[in-house]
């Protein structure tokens, strides 16, 4: 099958063979696959990983290793997949107490879809447990199934923080997630402001009925910006962001970090202290929520795909990817 | 009167007129102060401070300025103080909304005894509005009753998380600070943890019945230690104590943060994120909690005084106090 893989920070197409399946695994056909931010910093050499990336895809079900009942459930599916991978699912005995308890997201020995140890979405096919499979619904198309994993990232929010206790929210950063965070917040928060730095990112954001203000996202915020808030989402995906933040989170505030930037952010927590604030971190969400929000039409995520490229051309749309007021481009084997 | 006060980083010995009072406030003559770790930062030159510093103390009421029942209901009265002053005892109108909502702590117009604007207890008297004000009860001594403004900051952290649900709890310092909470903790938790760079403070919590663990207090702590825990408090007074925190706290546990130096901790916050962590910040707490902890005798502080001095030997005191080893020096007007 035809695959690209992040070698010496460069994406190589390459030729391989399809995965082979453990039994309780599927091998799925990539109908379309998303780029992350995350893939765009495993390619700059993060995390020195060297394998295939992406891990945002949607797909439908070619192969299934285990009983027929099994086979019969998922066999030909339109389905998406959670990327974290258990131990449970990996053969690791005795498995985890995270696992145990459902949170594979947590446990220590998983691997990640195309992040770590498991070879991911910039291929024709992919190999996961059917334990990690949702099935798509028929009246939620490629391109909005596409976003389940991001949008759960987002819903994620919703599991952590009552969040109607808002009349208001804001959010730091217009990038892909902090879009998909904005329209989750905009379903249960009358009033949702953006704070970013790009006039056409704010723009689509306005579209989707959220207030947005400019940004200049350096340090002359800090003296600039004077609001506060009682929830606030940092989603810049920059280490500045985290300082700025802390600055407009209220006293008692709730924070939400959203960003998972490598390298030291030289912040001083302090405020934190001060202020009680109460921050949450927050990763990986519900699929289930997330696929039930795209059925509802509640949160149309389409807007901002910006470009589709052939898989064949995976080396040019990483780097059109990171062009200036690109949003969301999508792989299509 | 006697007082003391920080002029370029060195602590003064000074003559000054006993405080003027405002209407619904009280003279305090200070019984006994305590020295506080922030005391000796502000004598480093920290905020820029330049008054009498000290927040911790006890006293007896010797004048108020009001109608003849608050008089009488405070004259001679033996009482510690809450350290924020709030806009409305300041006089400024309109009241804030944190200050109508009783968080007085998180007033932005707040001044804050000895630290923030207000002359401090390192004097014969202070004066504070009637309503920060809390009587000791006579079966508290003077001894334990200075401690009732850390032991309530160390009773903040009950307010905020709900302990119970925890047997085992680690606490990261053994500083004053950190030797109350885990005497807080204890309280109500089976388990408690101190790890700690100092023979013997580490001996003094064990006399409390709380484990405790020997650490370096430098990076080589990250590589040695492997233990992690669903409730975790950072109480080191060090910026380097968080990056320690982050690697101990278990995905998806919660993280108090009591630590408020100031200086950039370069610390990356990735592990907030990744492990999906829960920090709460925690600053002052409830006076009412702290002195019915002392009534109850289930967290004696006593043991943590190293040494009394007359007030007149401050500046001895507060050289005494940054020494290894030693615990909470007191100054006795």
């Amino acid at each position: 099958m035809l695959a690209f893989q992040v070698h010496n920070k460069k994406l190589v197409k390459i030729e391989k063979p399809v995965p082979k399946l453990r039994a309780g695994w599927a091998l799925v056909r990539v109908r379309l696959a998303g780029i992350c931010n995350t893939d765009i910093e495993l390619l700059h050499g993060y995390y020195g990983f060297q394998g295939i990336p992406g891990h945002e895809f949607v797909g439908e079900v070619a192969e299934v290793e285990g009983p027929s009942a099994t086979r019969k459930k998922w066999l030909g599916k339109r389905v998406c997949g959670e990327i974290n991978i258990s131990c449970a699912a990996l053969g690791r005995r005795p498995v985890c107490d995270f696992c145990k308890k459902g949170l594979k997201s947590h446990c220590a020995r998983r691997k990640v879809l195309g992040i770590i140890g498991h070879p991911g979405t910039y291929a024709e096919y992919v190999a996961l447990p059917v334990e990690n499979l949702h099935v798509v619904p028929n009246n939620v198309s490629d391109e909005e199934a596409v976003f389940v994993e991001p949008l759960a990232a987002a819903c994620e929010i919703l599991e952590q923080v009552e969040v109607r206790r808002f009349n208001t929210v804001a959010v730091l950063g217009d990038g892909k997630l902090a879009q998909l965070i904005a329209r989750v917040l905009r379903t249960k928060i009358p009033r949702v402001v953006m704070y970013g730095k790009h006039e056409n990112k704010l723009a689509l954001a306005q579209k989707a009925t959220i207030l947005t203000k400019k940004v200049h996202g350096d340090a002359s915020d800090l003296k600039r910006i004077k609001e506060t808030f009682g929830l606030l989402v940092e989603a810049t995906g920059s280490p500045s962001g985290l300082a700025l933040a802390q600055q407009m989170t209220e006293p008692r505030g709730t924070l939400v970090l959203k960003s998972t930037f490598q390298g030291a952010a030289p912040v001083e927590t302090w405020p934190i202290v001060v202020k009680e604030i109460n921050v949450v971190g927050s990763r990986c969400g519900p699929f289930d929520k997330a696929i039930a929000l795209l059925r509802s039409g509640k949160a149309d995520p389409r807007p901002l795909i910006t470009r589709s490229f052939p898989l064949r051309d995976a080396a040019k749309a990483i780097a059109f990817a990171q062009k200036p007021g690109v949003t969301k481009v999508l792989l299509n084997p």
